[in-house]
């Protein structure tokens, strides 16, 4: 029996604790965009805190920012031995719609082989999952990598403090690599590493019409109706292609190879897969591009939210003062998340009818990455995916954003290892949140594989 | 003096009492398209039935129906004499957004000339000041004509029960000419006769697109987003000129003649007025027609309320499952709810795209009206307000819907008059809705004189 094999067959015999533990993370309501949830923040931050103290990790810290604290710990004691930055948020998403959810968000349930809870898999279950496998090898003296753990409040609202904290505390912060878990892998027996993200812009749109909310029947016909000029601002985004028709869109959108076409069109994981986790009754998008490359190298626009007038039960006939949509753009390699916010200034400037007025407020946003597929990291993350479930991994491209990628690029000069074990299916903005037990237990295996690989160079 | 001089006498002497029962009516939150409030549309029903019997009023009865309650009151001592049947509704519109009320909609508070609260002016204000109308003619034995009270708590949902409560009490309920009071006049001084009413066909239109609320950057681009669609099929209602584009739409609403446009272009009410009204930067509407005309004769489609997604504080990247849209027409004289119905059916069938389902409810609908102007109580109505306000009265066409009439008309084979002292800028559905005050108190001898000007025949 090797060193390694000592570790995990800990984590065999200990399971049972860490679901229970695993349970209690996810009982914490730490919803960051909701301000009356900031307690629960701090105490998910506490919890995070205590378990790292508790598997014997130096420097263990709560670190104020402008907005929710980060954990900081450590463990130096390789020297000579690569330094790893694990990255991972305590923060949660909102649960509405709360009345789907068939049990509480905040009350973690086991069915089946998997654990539905707010944060299950978006990414209570990755960071938990790294904890274990770390605290496992220092348990069984196996530990040969020195590490850092940050682990944020924010990711939920688009880490806007995250950024100057790096900045500040770049000497706590030195590494060699980072670790980001914060990504799926294809398909329950199907490993894969994410090599690319989509960037992300998230704005939110108000236009306004009369001062006040109207009669429509006194008013209806010489009033412009802001709900009526909201939509068609919107379905103005979009030509009869599917494509985005902001001034300059698409001007630094790079266009496939054949090569990258032919390979991601290898995806395990297309249009059946993707009918199948969304429900929809047929799927649609941009014209001349399949659904795996809609997703993974074509930017996109999504309204997230529309509220105007009234939207309870029966009738009132309002002709409403105002109108709100939160939209937001999924970007690829090469847009500049800026550059997009002047295009639907551009946009709204150009096509608003004087008859209303707009504001758009710039809520969150961070560039598309790319990560090097042929590192060392990376290769030790590959080996450690074959070792656990039997089969080479896929190297894929998410649809999903993590800014964090980009700002640890640039602000500490490293590249990120992206590893997480959720699937695409997991419902994590939405209700009914899961985590694939399975993959959550061989996160850990596949974590202690990991930091072994890059122990042994 | 005169007996009538005797009635109007007392009604300045009471003012102070009147004011105090008309706050004590406002404060009951009745409002009838929430189901938590039916105990205070009970209570309301109550107020109303208290106040006839005290006025010594007979056959005094809160009358069950599918929803919620009338009440019935009458008065049939001077045989030979007209029969009036007033009409009434003694439930309120919702209060939303209630953190734009500067007072509370249910805390009646005078500011100036003003009462500001929820039913204000829509219609707890005019039902109260036919009510001390009456009281006063008859504590100075001066009412000369017989009345029939049908005060129902169903108009601001529609009505949806009041029709086969009269087809059901048609014989307790016949009369000669219905009074209505549900209206306005053009200008605090300018007293105006409501001769045309626009129709009503109200509808509430779901999107689906994927079964669940999914994460945009994992499905966004693929599958189509419900919001998006939502807003595309909106925005293809009205086109550039900003006429209605469902199939059909104008194919029964009838040219208007010179005399007509030229009698509408006398309206002391115009862009000015209702610029000033609304506090919209600038009016908008169907080209080729002034803004009376948009308003008073020309049909609408308005989006009355938006609903779809994440719409908290922040942002949240979801893919919404669903969209929601309260969607409401104004109609003119031949134009069919039930085909206006079949119109926006096929307008969805033809443009919704297969990558969603979608569901239309209609929640209400009547059609347009207009009321004889050349009659025996419409004089009557005409000489009143020239008493009372010093000036003859402007005929007009409101924008806003009286299903009612039409149904009296049917039912009961009578005409309405319409005789109520709201102004256009009450905010009637809207925060803030106030009554004009010394209007609600020439409304009661408008009332006085109307009732004495039938009787004299």
């Amino acid at each position: 029996m090797t060193a390694i094999d000592a570790a995990i067959q800990l984590v065999r015999n200990n399971r049972d604790r860490y679901l229970d533990e695993y349970k209690e993370f996810l009982s914490i309501p730490s919803i960051s965009t909701l301000s009356q949830h900031k307690p629960d923040m701090q105490r998910a931050a506490e919890w995070v805190a205590a378990q790292l103290r508790g598997m014997g990790l130096d420097h263990v810290q709560i670190l104020p920012t402008g907005g929710h604290p980060v954990v900081y710990a450590d463990w130096l004691h390789t020297p000579g031995k690569p330094t790893i930055l694990v990255y991972g948020h305590y923060d949660v998403q909102p649960v509405d719609p709360v009345n789907e959810w068939v049990s509480g968000p905040f009350e973690p349930t086991i069915r089946g082989d998997d654990l539905y809870a707010r944060g299950a898999s978006d990414m209570k279950g990755q960071v938990h999952a790294h904890l274990k496998a770390t605290e496992a090898m220092l348990q069984t003296g196996t530990l040969g990598v020195n590490l850092k753990y940050l682990i944020e409040g924010e990711e939920e609202i688009g880490s806007p403090h995250l950024e100057a904290f790096i900045v500040e505390q770049a000497a706590l912060l030195r590494c060699d690599v980072a670790l980001n878990n914060d990504s799926n892998i294809l398909k329950p027996d199907l490993p894969s590493i994410v090599y690319g993200l989509r960037g992300l812009a998230y704005f939110e749109l108000q236009v306004q019409g009369p001062t006040h909310d109207l009669h429509s029947g006194m008013f209806g016909g010489a009033v412009h109706n802001p709900a009526q000029v909201l939509c068609e601002l919107i379905a103005g985004m979009h030509d009869r292609e599917g494509s985005v028709t902001l001034p300059g869109y698409y001007d630094k959108v790079r266009t496939l190879t054949p090569e990258e076409r032919a390979e991601l069109a290898r995806t395990p994981y297309g249009e059946a897969e993707i009918l199948k986790a969304s429900g929809a009754p047929q799927l649609a998008g941009e014209t001349g591009y399949t659904p795996t490359e809609r997703i993974g190298a074509r930017p996109t626009l999504e309204v997230n939210g529309l509220l105007s007038g009234f939207t309870g039960e029966g009738s009132k006939t309002v002709l409403p003062a105002r109108a709100m949509a939160k939209i937001s753009m999924r970007l690829v390699p090469q847009q500049d998340p800026e550059e997009v916010h002047s295009q639907l200034n551009a946009y709204l400037e150009q096509h608003a009818p004087p008859s209303v007025t707009w504001e758009l407020r710039n809520l969150v946003h961070g560039p598309a990455i790319i990560v090097e597929r042929d590192s060392g990291p990376t290769r030790a993350a590959a080996a450690a995916l074959k070792t656990v479930f039997g089969t080479d991994p896929v190297f894929t491209l998410q649809g999903g954003s993590v800014p964090i990628v980009s700002m640890i690029k640039d602000r500490l000069g490293v590249d990120s290892v992206l590893l997480g074990f959720g699937l695409q299916d997991d419902n994590i903005h939405g209700p009914n949140e899961k985590q694939h037990l399975p993959n959550y237990f061989r996160g850990i295996e596949s974590y202690i594989h990991f930091m072994a690989n890059m122990a042994a160079g």
